[in-house]
């Protein structure tokens, strides 16, 4: 094709194609056009295009508008200027062959990539009866705190827009020490803190810098997917601890283990088994991990709802010499978007988490980190707390009431002194399957408890999160749940 | 000690104890106290405590605030109640030796720890002269911002403060969609979006998700260190590719490399040489990682301020087959502490990326989504874009001014033909060292090129971002700078 020729097809080819409608900028279109000529091989390398003048005229637009589509061609190298002698296509290879990357296999995810799917299973995802973990966003103070906002967006520095790596605002690692110390007896203080945004960040943090790929993290079972999924990605090796009634209960473990370098933990209480880690237990596991020089990962994710006392102490506070890091969330006690969390960590460890949380993860989200701080400190938290402890209480008996008379019957319930979930214990992972299967269809979210073990076959039975469903779903849901279990009783 | 002697002796020295002022309600410090007592083996396993009428009488407090200590030292294991007979001090075992956590020496953290911490010395901690990769914050249409976040505030439904799992807002993605297929020639649909918080957030799912431990990732010599650490802490190895000018230079690599699993590159503008990827090296780039059934991580972070021409279009939209991610922010457009980006994903993707973003990070700050969807749909994202790149169009020739008799005397600048920093050449890594150091001291943050090398000895230069600082602070700054050098050059 000649130059000549080109000048003239270019010219009828682009102004067919411009006179369509569209939203976007003549330019914008017009390089669009072009460039598409180009990579089709309409406009051959080596050709000329028609100067910017003639193509203004011809298609009946700005000079302007037809610079600017050609200058980003130049700089993109679709178009060449050689100064005097005009604009040419440039000479580029296009790629050998398609393929489809719109039809992506699963299967070339990495093998890790594959394992964390599988943890996915045991996420909540709607707020109703019975998604485990989920505390009542019905009951959130809204007014207080979008007035908190409000006067922190108003009143925020420059500083708190741009990359910070403080560890946190200092007014909320101030306000959380002292609510720390005081109600959940952790040592603390504030320049102890690291904010995270939510726990998941600070167990990434932990698996990176205290521990290597191939290291040996020691964890619940049944436990946390969550955690395990975080491990698992940074190449950890999991060892499955069994849980009894007294929590994690190490001693069961052969003598051949690999020694940890962390211990994940569920202290005050097991998710999502519910039972509280005994203080012998504590002790021996506090002495483990000095005598290994591991350590002691205390995920504290909703110790604030105990019900026949008050919540127990950390373990991070039994000793000043504890080799423990203490990780807590506001998605339980506030609301799970909020996406802030924290570390409590021995003050050698402090900046290296700092810096590596500045760099791996950004800090962020001071103005909510500002609201937060004056929720606490002006004593809404502790409020708000009480009362959803109150609340969770009267709905766990609702969830008990509603599930009476299977209870009459035989079904066995967890005990409940804690928490924003029960258990039920089920007789086969038969009856499991299918409760859950037949609840999905009902629209009520049934957890089950086989899931949440790492090796197979696990317990069977159900995770029942009561805290944030109202009280008429918890009524429907619990006597769906309790007419279901019995005909499956009667069935056998 | 005889329980009867324990009964007076307990009284008294917890009479004592609790006169003192303090903040915590009395039942908490009586709790605090009874602990302490026998954590200090003060209260010998299995001696009796008083009645909690005898201890409320001698102590002058309430029954009720005894009961409530005692219950939660029950709770915890430290008391023992037996029916008929009283409380008991429990026998627990105390930890064996005390080693002081106070004092972990750093050279605990793991080898990846330690590694990362190096990532992090490239960190910009302040918005001044001459931090690189901050935008003007001292520009954010804050009362605008705030206006829209107020909106949505008010009317957010429950369900954007749970936990949610479905690869970010809708509207957002929408919105999204449409700014990058219109100015970043992205092939995209909202579906194929996933929100993150931040891009690095991105980079770790993607090394997770698409890459095993010990798998290949080339990356840009020099480079960014925040996606470089992501990489790293996930076990990848990192093979440096070297940038000229014409970008990353994979025809450079010796035959025996690795085959790559993943290639990390800055291609609109390079950071932080800030040069552009030429056509021919990007569809080399995409044929190179079909053949290796690897994938490019295309890292757009600051493509919208391109100063000569309109910006360049991403190489994602390059080919419908590209194998791409494309990775973007609003770190630089907006402010960094928003803490949002995204990842454009092929189709079959999605799922597991938004799976595994739930289960690893959990998504969240849907207000804040929702807010920044009418930003972009109502136009003030493209029109805030089109200000700030006047605005550092403006900072960037003020900045080229002030350091004018230095560049007239030799020292040489990059051509800026985009993004929010200048690269200044120097001559010696003792030149760099000497300016940096001094630079501190006069409160100027100069960024030592030869740190954004993996290798040692990288190039020599200073990294100087002029976006977020004020036309002020860059005269100041730039003027000493420009006196450093000229002293530096007296001496020789």
């Amino acid at each position: 094709m000649e130059a000549s020729d080109a000048r003239l097809w270019i010219i009828e080819a682009l102004g067919m194609r411009l006179a369509e409608p569209a939203g976007d900028t003549l330019s914008q279109r017009l390089y669009a056009e072009l460039r598409a000529l180009i990579q089709q091989r309409r406009l051959t390398p080596g050709s000329v295009l028609p100067s910017s003048r003639q193509l203004a005229t011809a298609l009946g637009v700005g000079r302007n508008t037809v610079l600017a589509a050609v200058d980003r061609l130049i700089a993109e190298g679709f178009l060449l200027s050689r100064p005097g002698a005009g604009v040419f296509v440039a000479h580029w290879q296009p790629m050998a062959e398609a393929l489809d990357a719109g039809d992506v296999p699963v299967s070339r995810l990495s093998r890790r990539g594959m394992r964390i799917l599988d943890f996915s299973a045991t996420l909540s995802e709607r707020h109703a009866a019975f998604a485990p973990g989920v505390p009542a966003l019905d009951c959130l103070p809204r007014e207080r705190w979008q007035r908190l906002l409000r006067r922190h967006q108003q009143r925020a520095p420059a500083g708190w827009f741009d990359y910070t790596t403080e560890g946190g605002l200092p007014a909320l690692r101030e306000a959380l020490c002292d609510y720390l110390r005081l109600s959940r007896s952790v040592r603390c203080d504030p320049g102890r803190i690291v904010i995270t945004q939510g726990a998941q960040q600070g167990f990434e943090l932990i698996a990176r810098l205290l521990a290597d790929v191939g290291d040996s993290v020691w964890i619940e079972e049944p436990g946390y997917g969550g955690a395990q999924a975080c491990f698992h990605s940074a190449g950890l090796a999991m060892t499955p601890v069994p849980v009894d009634e007294a929590g994690m209960d190490v001693a069961s473990l052969p003598t051949d283990t690999p020694t940890p370098r962390l211990i994940y933990v569920t202290p005050s209480h097991q998710y999502p088994r519910g039972v509280t880690l005994s203080l012998p237990r504590r002790t021996a596991l506090l002495e483990l991990a000095q005598r290994h020089d591991a350590w002691i990962v205390e995920d504290d994710y909703d110790s604030e709802f105990r019900y026949a006392s008050a919540p127990i102490a950390a373990m991070q506070g039994l000793r000043e010499d504890a080799r423990v890091i203490y990780v807590g969330t506001f998605s339980k006690v506030l609301y799970p978007g909020m996406r802030l969390g924290y570390l409590v960590l021995p003050p050698a460890l402090v900046d290296p988490f700092r810096r590596a949380n500045a760099r791996l993860h950004r800090e962020g989200q001071y103005v909510v980190q500002a609201a937060l701080a004056d929720f606490i400190a002006e004593g809404h938290f502790v409020r708000h707390v009480a009362r959803m402890r109150e609340r969770y209480r009267q709905r766990q008996a609702r969830l008990r009431d509603a599930l009476a008379p299977a209870v009459a019957a035989g079904l066995s319930l967890s005990s409940g002194q804690a928490g924003m979930h029960l258990v039920a214990r089920l007789d086969s992972v038969e009856l499991e399957g299918a409760l859950v299967t037949r609840a999905r269809e009902a629209g009520v979210q049934l957890s089950p408890l086989s899931r949440f073990y790492l090796q197979a076959p696990g317990e069977p039975g159900l995770v029942l999160g009561y805290a944030a469903a109202s009280e008429a779903q918890i009524d429907t849901a619990g006597a769906w749940l309790s007419d279901a279990w019995f005909e499956w009783v009667g069935k056998r």
